[in-house]
């Protein structure tokens, strides 16, 4: 019998040695992008070498995909309940977009064969593309997450789960914001994601490059020395002091005095309390720029307490996050509370965003609701605060009604169970 | 103040000439995948050549990403409502794998560059990748949806919505089965997709290759010049008849006599009436292969009827399909009852599934139900059918209970809405 060929969509005839042959026939719409096959496999004639899979790479299959797929709702479900919009970028980009952006680690970037054209190369993370978005598109305010895969030509530990091709989980917080707010919702979500994943206990570090390069200074790093010494200091992660000391002193020419101060500070562990520490020190509190790391890391602390974190460790229009109500305040010195109203509804799983901002004024809280379709607003005002109420407004017919605070996440339940 | 660089990810300090700065920080887990970060963007510095897409690619902003996972959850919403598992690929194969199995348009694959290694190509569609996963792993029965994106080195119409990365939505059926059973799923499938996404009026073409070589044969194509005409023939969607029977004549050779025959031919459109009448048509009735091709076809139009196509144009274990039923019988010659008390369900809403074989054996339908996880068997026979109910079996207890045929459908949502 003949060997099957879809006349559609030039189906191959031969696959890996694998005859295949219509069932009886084949089916095939015409749309190029919904392709459906129906054919059976004859397995006996098998003339091709075994095929196999290009290393660093890997097959899902069907259990593991639906693993992939209850991981990544859940991951997907924390960022649209923190209003997060989502964008994709092509695979490959231009090859000088990435040109010179990845440092030492260039060389692992997949180049495409030059067959005319243009010069492309395969993303290598997804910060560099959406730089390039954000550029192209004179974009300067955007809270986004984009989940896509990314390529590296490493020579990974595939025993240890790491590929060639692998995923990455981004979100992102870009615009002008009042200090630290944006970074402790990433934080929440952070903490969220890996509370609700159920991984086991976790640790989140967190970094100020202020800090660190207040650190070199007073540590007598030489100006010129920073980046690559950081590089090195980042290895911490998978190696010990002992052969990170070893490549700043062999490989990078530091001094063995500045090494070993660097050692003191980076082995230490803590949260508000190390900031305060470290402030007071008598070699740190030297550099201008670790104090104000230093500062700015306590004000971080402080919103993280408010959201919980530390304690536990519209309309017709095309909407493009899901966000069911926007916590605002028409007064002024509400940041703490619009913070801690924010993260209350968040955990009872509503969808919800705050503006990063001390002191917003109502006008420019309720534009936002109209332009990206948020249906609610919860207000907050000093007498609302006494009698334990919050006012919620429909932003659509401008009405407001009190509702107690133990009755707020029902209630927006209720109203936007049909949005 | 100094440049941004995130020292746990490598994060670049200058991006396309956008500086980066930390609104004064930025926090970031030293996990690979989870990435976050939150950064201001100082546009007062524009250095570099405003960044560009590579040609035939595409960004997807936040509200074209919106429509795309609203239209991409109406199709895997459908896929998972007729019982379909999903798998993942690499985006890039062994080139071995890719060559030879695309014909005149492999000069259009995308290869990367050799950088030592092994010679890559980024996958030209999901069907070679596919073949690969059943032959490496052996598997020879799948029901199988991958939606994911392809590459072509074309110079399309991007004015027309065609690109040189654009996503494919897969669904294939493999496996030895009774005729026709899974290729009338499958147009059932593309039926209920296109009619969901309200599209407007579609037409579905069906084919099937001894039809084709059939109509060859007796129109007096040269066997050798089977797959070159084919070709040409698949043009009809895009081009005049006019320019392709030139095409057939002056570029490949055919006799002006045989094009005209295929011209007549061609040109006909029907569905279970045109079967008949090339049933009876004088020059194709020669063919054996076109009288086999042509007699499955009105075997698929009549399961078509049966799914209304025509009409209208558990356990712990991880679980890899939502399906919630699966309709079975205990006795012979009731296929087309189950296919209709399977539609039935589809149309409801409820994921089922059903055996494409014309007389199983009950067993091999309560031990699919078992291997994969799917909780209820709807049972039909004779007496069932006498007295318009239904046997609901429950797989993990074996309890079984007559349910009236009306009630069905929200019997088994009651009953799997916990799962």
């Amino acid at each position: 019998s003949p060997l099957f060929s879809c006349s559609f969509c030039s189906m191959p005839t031969t696959l890996l040695g694998q005859n295949l042959r219509p069932s009886s026939s084949s089916t095939s719409s015409t749309c190029d992008v919904l392709l459906m096959h129906s054919f059976s496999l004859s397995l006996s004639i098998s003339l091709s070498p075994s095929p196999s899979l290009s290393q660093g790479t890997r097959d899902y299959n069907p259990k593991q995909m639906a693993i992939r797929e209850r991981v990544f709702n859940t991951i997907i479900r924390c960022f649209k309940r923190h209003g997060a919009e989502t964008i994709d970028t092509p695979v490959f980009e231009l090859k000088e977009t990435l040109t010179g952006k990845y440092g030492e680690d260039s060389k692992l970037i997949y180049d495409l064969k030059d067959q005319g054209g243009e010069l492309l190369s395969l993303r290598y993370d997804l910060t560099v593309p959406f730089a390039r978005y954000l550029a192209m598109n004179k974009i300067t305010n955007i809270k986004r997450y984009h989940i896509a895969k990314v390529y590296r030509r490493d020579n990974p530990a595939m025993t240890r789960g790491r590929y060639r091709e692998f995923y990455q989980c981004d979100f992102d917080i870009a615009g002008q914001y009042d200090p630290m707010i944006p970074d402790a919702e990433c934080l929440k979500i952070v903490h969220e994601i890996l509370s609700e994943l159920e991984l086991g206990d976790f640790c989140i570090k967190v970094n100020d490059r202020r800090i660190l390069d207040g650190m070199f200074a007073v540590c007598g790093v030489p100006d010129d020395k920073f980046r690559t010494i950081c590089s090195t200091v980042d290895k911490l992660d998978k190696m010990s002091w002992e052969v990170v000391k070893s490549e700043m002193v062999n490989e990078k020419g530091l001094s063995e005095e500045a090494a070993d101060q660097i050692g003191q500070y980076v082995s230490m562990q803590g949260g508000m309390d190390l900031a305060e520490r470290l402030l007071q020190d008598a070699k740190m509190s030297q550099s201008k720029q670790a104090c104000a790391g230093l500062t700015d890391m306590k004000q971080l602390f402080s919103y993280l307490q408010l959201f919980q974190v530390t304690d536990k460790a519209s309309a017709q229009k095309v909407r493009t996050t899901e966000t069911q109500v926007m916590v605002a305040s028409a007064q002024r010195n509400l940041l703490n509370e619009r913070l801690r109203l924010t993260a209350e509804l968040w955990n009872a799983g509503i969808k919800a965003e705050v503006m990063y901002k001390k002191n917003p004024k109502l006008l420019s809280q309720l534009q936002h609701c109209e332009d990206s379709g948020i249906p609610l607003v919860a207000i907050l005002g000093e007498q609302e605060l006494k009698d334990g109420v919050v006012k919620l407004r429909t932003v659509h017919s401008r009405e407001e009604v009190d509702v107690s605070r133990a009755e707020l996440a029902e209630e927006i339940k209720k109203r936007t169970s049909d949005v």
